[in-house]
């Protein structure tokens, strides 16, 4: 098998795009790269593939399940999938309540397809907010008339923290939950959202060292520093949110938006505070010391399954050694 | 025993009013309600009603305590009774601290009366602030040059966590404190500042937790969430709240005040911020949504000592079922 | 020896300057103090005393260490050598990571120095951002593109905990960090920032607490109150912190700064709210009730090595007893 391409799935098969890899990372590496497209790809394919799954437990409780195996990344073809549920979430009449999950072993979704094509992301229109479409995704999940829940078992990393931070409450498998923000350690600077949304969650020193250690986050430490509202014994998480979103749905509607609503004014960073984030975020790409902190996470096992993506935290330490 | 007449306690004799109970609950109940009317009950009985003693341990360290068995409910004749408690708090010259604790077991202070006349509450005139008399009491609390430290023993429900809230610091029984925001469960937004004050103390996702599950939280988990500052063995609340007050009483009235005050600008909502969530609840409290379901609790035992009232968070959370 | 020269250090000869004494403290004592000047301390010699050092583990990762024995007292001579070196800090290409540290047995950093010419102190000009130096410095520590880790062992006391509340992560010894703001405990107004920083640290019930208790804070508790970002066992605590040093070390500065920024935009509060902090910390000083508590405190051993040093939060309780 092609070490660009992800392991076929028995629910879906993914391929992942080693053609687009030179438009992110470019320079030295483009040949070698170019070398390991699969001819069978294209972009029809991908386009078709679900990455999410909507699941109306009933018109009041849906569910959104993150089924983009082998590792729940999350790329411009993810985009127009969740912003079309948060669409319906706006929208919908009778939804109150939405919890969002994996059905990835290991992860709840992760960081940022760095082997999309670039324009995939960057030609997208902004979104109704006029914000680019990540964070206008989040910021019109934080704002949705419905109470949104995130639980976490597996890996939450880049964006699976940021939609987690974009969501109404968090809760996390304690011992399988594991939280970050990896960037920093990439040479990155996080685009969609966790530099307004982290403070205020949990105070500017926490969130200093979520960002700028960009190192993993076990269950206890997140409860702790508040990153999420508990963690809950692996065995228990699923029985505890889903009693919790049953409740809530059991509730009246318009009690619960307005009541949201008043929360968002005392809570939500405003739109221009994101903003900012994203365009640093895109410039950052685009430098050597992110160029060359991603192609060697490339070299040693980025987008694939195995000891890079499951314990990203200590891999980024090791990048700086030596002649970097 | 008349339904709706609570047990008379020994210290205090309470007659609850249900001959108002049409106004806040209108409808289909009016009939049944008014059949239990009490005929001995009238106004004046209530309203000479003393819900909580003042005692001044010191010139500089005063202590109120609520004492309106059974159960600790506010309503309107207790707001001028606090209101001049907190006038009194923000223009004596000596006092410098002033705890607030319960004299009713399993109670410390819980929700509105929906048993009184709506327009005992709607028709008084605003207070200092300009807000309606309950948000402008507590945030005069708030902005007074005192510190105020609120005891939790029992149940604070509605009205008792807002005015713990509005308190500079909150101590709760490990084992006998009971916390909630019960409104959304009911069907209401909740009206005394919680949307503001709760993100600011415990961040967004917890605060919107506590809000929008309506349920009850024990001290541990307040604890953890920074809804109080801390919980305390139930053997060792009463010395630790005293200790903590006499030695702030032996301190500098104009070191305290001056620090709070600047404490205030960093930490305080705008009063602008404050004013709609009255204003919600109070339309909140006519819809159906609300009057369906207050109706259901009452039928079930609110308002009267018993299981509602004690696991007021659990039967929030059956009302939805069936038809509703 | 006497009573008001501190003990020689075998590193660095330290004399406090009870000549000055009785500026800070007006009235009665003047005299008493006057008579324990020792006849050979000039200011040259305490100028010249370097009170901090500074090393560099490698051009990006910086240790400032604070040695000024016995009890790390912060003065006006402090004040241009912190200063100083937060210029670097703000100024250098290389250094990405500064941690903060003590060389002296159980003192991280403490109080103002009440011993030293108030002039000292009022005469210097404001700093770049305008605000008089202290508060000055520590806004240009908390903005700059420089990651400031503060490790706590021992008493962090006053400019202490306004130096750490100014750094971006703090870090504690589970057994022997103490923290506090001890100020209002005598009658003043705490000066440095704490104000502003504790309740967007950790919710406005614990900062009000923190100020107004005036109490010792230890380990575990500042840890759960979100005072420091984790308290860990004191045999852990130097290879955790030089841990995350290095790791942040290794990666991008201009990825951590930015990243900083964004944070600082959410969680910084304005200057104009850092500025009254001083000059009311200033005007409470002149005040009776501080010239009075500060006056029984020297009496007692305040400013030399001794249990009312080890013990402030303790010896601040006993100050308002008797006729005070």
């Amino acid at each position: 098998m092609n070490d660009f391409v992800a392991e076929v799935h028995d629910r879906m098969p993914v391929v992942l795009k080693p053609g687009q890899f030179e438009h992110w990372l470019s320079g030295a590496m483009t040949v070698d790269v170019r070398r390991r497209i699969p001819k069978e790809t294209n972009m029809s394919d991908i386009a078709s593939t679900r990455q999410l799954r909507l699941l109306r437990r009933s018109p009041s409780y849906w569910r959104i399940t993150f089924d983009h195996p082998p590792l729940n990344i999350f790329g411009p073809e993810t985009i127009p999938q969740l912003s079309e549920v948060v669409s319906e979430l706006e929208t919908d009449h009778d939804v109150k309540v939405v919890v969002f999950d994996s059905a990835v072993e290991g992860f709840f979704l992760t960081h940022y397809d760095f082997l999309a094509k670039p324009e995939d992301t960057t030609n997208l229109p902004p979104g109704p907010t006029g914000l680019a479409q990540l964070p206008d995704i989040l910021v019109r999940l934080s704002r949705a008339p419905v109470v949104s829940i995130v639980s976490i078992r597996g890996r939450a990393t880049g964006v699976g923290s940021e939609l987690a931070l974009a969501s109404d409450m968090r809760f996390a498998s304690r011992e399988k939950a594991i939280l970050s923000q990896w960037e920093v350690g990439a040479g990155l600077v996080p685009g969609g959202g966790p530099m307004a949304r982290l403070p205020r969650l949990m105070g500017r020193g926490r969130a200093l060292e979520v960002l700028l250690s960009a190192d993993d986050i076990r269950g206890d430490l997140a409860e702790l520093y508040g990153y999420v509202n508990r963690a809950l014994p692996d065995s228990e998480l699923d029985e505890f949110v889903d009693a919790l979103a049953v409740r809530i749905a059991s509730f009246d509607k318009q009690a619960i938006a307005e009541t949201k609503h008043l929360v968002d004014i005392a809570s939500l960073p405003a739109d221009a505070e994101i903003a900012p984030e994203w365009e640093t975020c895109m410039a950052s790409i685009a430098r050597p010391a992110a160029q060359t902190r991603l192609r060697t996470l490339m070299e040693r096992g980025f987008h694939k399954p195995g000891d890079v993506e499951n314990r990203l935290g200590y891999h980024l330490g090791q990048l700086g050694s030596g002649p970097l």
